[in-house]
């Protein structure tokens, strides 16, 4: 790892050890595809009696006896293989990969579920080959929704250690991917240190690097120059790249009406170019030549929606899905030349709004994953864009959305530190849950009925176990009743010793029981259905 | 107010003076209803050019010259009528009141549209005669969604100048009303402090206070003991009270399956009595008498949902919709009596369970307004239940909920601070105006176009100056950026000096107009009209 500077290995530190009341737990994996040493990583979370198994995207850091060495990066999983295509091109052969029993064992679900929802291009497992040090994770809408979290330094603020911590820092709370925004300096240095170390997949924009080459002027960026920037990144373990080649010469006039116009990054440098050229995005005219970089890396394609809505007033207008119908066409293009895709997506959306954007999405992508920025559901509350999206993400996640991309506080204001990311990715780990339950996902909701459980019971070290965040909920609770003893007694900071209405509660329990008076009913019926069918199997 | 003590006077201190950037503004009610020195406070944002007035909950505590005087407490509002009966009753004479030309200035919204709303009882208007201090307000969903924030003390925490402060603090950042939910000490004393120092209307549960006679012991309540309290309560001018009036005895027994049993403390109280006396409610038997004491002093009723849900599992039951159609019953027999109402609902429900809450209680409570407690939408994320919550509040808002209890990050855990009680409104202001937009009130887009246009334009301190908390997203800012400079340049510290996506926008703009390129269709229209119609005016 010759091409990391010997000051940024000084400067990185990272968080390491469990998250409280908890340990990792390896369950091997078995059956078809399984190969030797592969085993999937868990939380275990220790109960009062018993323990509670949860995912977990966090790596080798929180291992009890971790011992990480970001020089030397993390270790090699087993089975990884780099001659016989892209996963989407061996499940269509039929093969259960060693990636998709991983994923299967990782899921709780069918392992051949897994293989038919990629075969299909309904799911995408995001794996370089040259990145082989990643937990395999799968994003589709038959199963779990996942989080991103974006870090990257800019030209005015952040280093690459910093950027490494944020990374570990960021998994540690629940982050499925990462991506690497970074667009100040050492962008190739920084990345390096974020895959070698990075037990999530990584993302990241590589038009952003080719700015750099042509020094921030976007008239002056070539194909030649983009391809070489791919080429770089994919040998270095990229595994998924946002190309905006979906954004044509001629969506750009449908932009001049709008309140924010083009308020993606990478929109408006292809935007700016097929003007300043006169001539159609060269990402769109050598896309068969981008597949043929991706198929050989199996790099997955993000399809950048680089005229998503910037603000409520623009949402779902013909800008935005003037693009994503040539999304849809790339898209086809893509998966028929074996390449894993993804769809991006919006943005700012008001509530009303959310649902059409996965329904056209899914008809004219042909069900590949979506995956969203927010959306936030209205603009008037910068420094708390992680709320305002929440919303959003949770909404589009039960409408079908694959992964959700987080928002940090900091959204239009500045980069996020530490504490922003946390604030976003567990901001994230809420709206994805919320949208598993209300999607149905087969497992979702044992995580609430074993928390509520143990909230019931009084147990309180079990609900702080239980909860995303164990070292938050139990400080907050200290702040009123901070004595040990406070938390195995049957009373709360709210109601005080004196009453409490989970008491009573138990009392109605055991009178009905004494009189007969247990109802008919079975347990968790509910006496309408509701008027929505899950999504995922 | 020789009742208050002393030592609470000394203690009491409150934030006064306006917001960053705004100052108040009087706008003076004129047409049918108006009095003389009725004036409507707007929080008037003074941007670079021109000015935004936004609807303001925090009286006279933010304004320039304020002069608060907590002993004297808040000055009486003119064209208070104490002897022509409730609101509903003189709407339905086809009256309109001081109070509702106050409120439809203040909504911007035609006055006979205020009070249709309030005659058919789809509106109400809490106002206790003896609360002359109130800057009227309606609640209904033709109407901007409301934000209610609960304080009070506990047995174990807090003192009456606290409580004091947070109500102030609250009314600030934006809560519509405020529930004073004490247990502890002192409640009648901290409840007057309160009262005579609102600007909003002041909700009460009066059963904890009558606990307080019964020594905390349920059994020994006495419908005698209640009826004094709530006389108590509504001379000292309580705006609208909480009554567990729906839950009957016979229900008590379809809790016994749940997983958190009766979560809600007067519905478990009142379980508790009914199981102890082998009787029916009180509270329901007695309905009758309670509707003569809350006519004779304007009190609205707030039908409680004492068997609400307290986990994702427990929604939606039995037990939940048996008691909503007892409270349908009583709104029916409310109103018919000249009372005000609404009703209130849960709680803990995973969002694909949500809107059919709002259908069944609009259907069966007579489109009476309803009145939620967030609902969250996952039981796992306890120290960020302000989130969890804002998701299901945003979307139960959309469904036509015309007011939103708050939720705190300590929900669960302990009583909110002064920190938690802005982190709530916060995130509730957020959630009803997201609903807001999805609901297509007429007005609610505009603050958001205006921020939007001014984030477009780089016009920082206009953009901090138009979003809910001017003083965070300035903070913000400056971490990155402190300078005054940077508050006028044409960047961010995300993208850096270099690079803007909204610099090359502008070019584009630019472009389609110089090429005679711009769109044939209006700005903001719409490729989609989207599935839903608005449920406001």
């Amino acid at each position: 790892m010759t091409e990391l500077a010997s000051r940024a290995t000084a400067e990185a530190t990272v968080t390491t050890g469990p998250i409280p009341y908890s340990a990792k737990h390896y369950r091997p994996v078995e059956g078809p595809g399984a190969v030797d040493g592969l085993a999937v990583p868990f939380r275990r979370i220790n109960l009062t009696s018993g323990h509670f198994d949860v995912y977990d995207t966090s790596g080798p850091y929180t291992d009890t006896d971790a011992a990480i060495d970001l020089d030397a990066g993390l270790p090699a999983r087993p089975g990884v293989v780099r001659d016989r295509g892209t996963q989407l091109q061996r499940a269509r052969a039929g093969e259960i990969t060693a990636e998709m029993a991983f994923i299967a064992e990782r899921e709780s679900l069918p392992v051949e579920l897994v293989r038919d929802e990629v075969a299909a291009g309904r799911a995408i497992i995001p794996a370089n080959h040259n990145h082989p040090e990643i937990e395999p994770m799968i994003i589709g809408k038959a199963f779990a929704v996942k989080v991103n979290a974006n870090i990257g330094n800019s030209a005015v603020t952040s280093s690459i250690a910093e950027e490494v911590d944020k990374m570990v820092w960021a998994t540690r709370w629940g982050a499925d991917t990462i991506m690497d925004l970074s667009t100040g300096k050492d962008i190739h240095e920084t990345r390096g240190w974020i895959l070698r170390n990075s037990p999530v997949p990584v993302g990241t924009v590589p038009i952003y690097q080719a700015m750099k080459e042509v020094d921030g002027d976007p008239t002056k960026l070539t194909w030649e120059i983009y391809r070489d920037t791919v080429i770089e990144q994919a040998e270095q373990g990229v595994d998924y790249m946002t190309v905006h080649a979906g954004l044509l010469f001629e969506h750009v006039p449908l932009t001049a009406e709008r309140i924010t116009g083009i308020v993606s990054r990478g929109g408006s440098i292809m935007a700016k170019w097929c003007m300043a050229n006169q001539q159609e995005s060269f990402l769109y005219t050598h896309f068969a030549e981008l597949c043929e970089i991706f198929a050989h890396y199996d790099v997955t394609v993000s399809l950048g929606d680089g005229l998503r809505p910037g603000c409520i007033a623009d949402a779902n207008d013909a800008a935005q899905f003037a693009e994503l119908r040539t999304l849809g066409e790339l898209t086809k293009f893509a998966k028929s030349h074996g390449v894993q895709v993804m769809v991006e997506g919006p943005g700012h959306v008001p509530m009303h709004k959310i649902a059409e954007n996965v329904r056209i999405e899914q008809e004219w992508c042909e069900d590949a994953p979506f995956y969203t920025l927010g959306p936030l559901t209205t603009d008037i509350a910068p420094a708390y864009d992680h709320i305002t999206s929440a919303i959003g993400a949770a909404m589009i996640g039960h409408a079908g959305t694959a992964m959700l991309c987080y928002v940090t506080p900091k959204e239009h204001l500045g980069l996020p530190n530490r504490a922003d990311v946390k604030a976003g990715v567990i901001a994230y780990k809420i709206a994805a849950h919320a949208a598993d339950l209300a999607k149905g996902h087969p497992h979702a909701q044992k995580r609430d009925d074993a928390l509520s459980t143990a909230r019931f019971g009084y147990r309180w070290h079990d609900q702080f176990a239980l909860s995303l965040d164990p070292e938050t909920a139990r400080d907050f609770h200290d702040e009123a009743l901070p004595a040990e003893a406070a938390k195995v007694a049957k009373f709360c900071s709210m109601c005080g010793p004196q009453f409490s209405a989970m008491r009573i509660s138990q009392d109605a329990r055991d009178y009905a029981s004494r009189h007969g008076l247990l109802p008919l009913a079975p347990s968790g019926d509910t006496v309408t259905a509701g008027g929505e069918s899950p999504a995922s199997g």
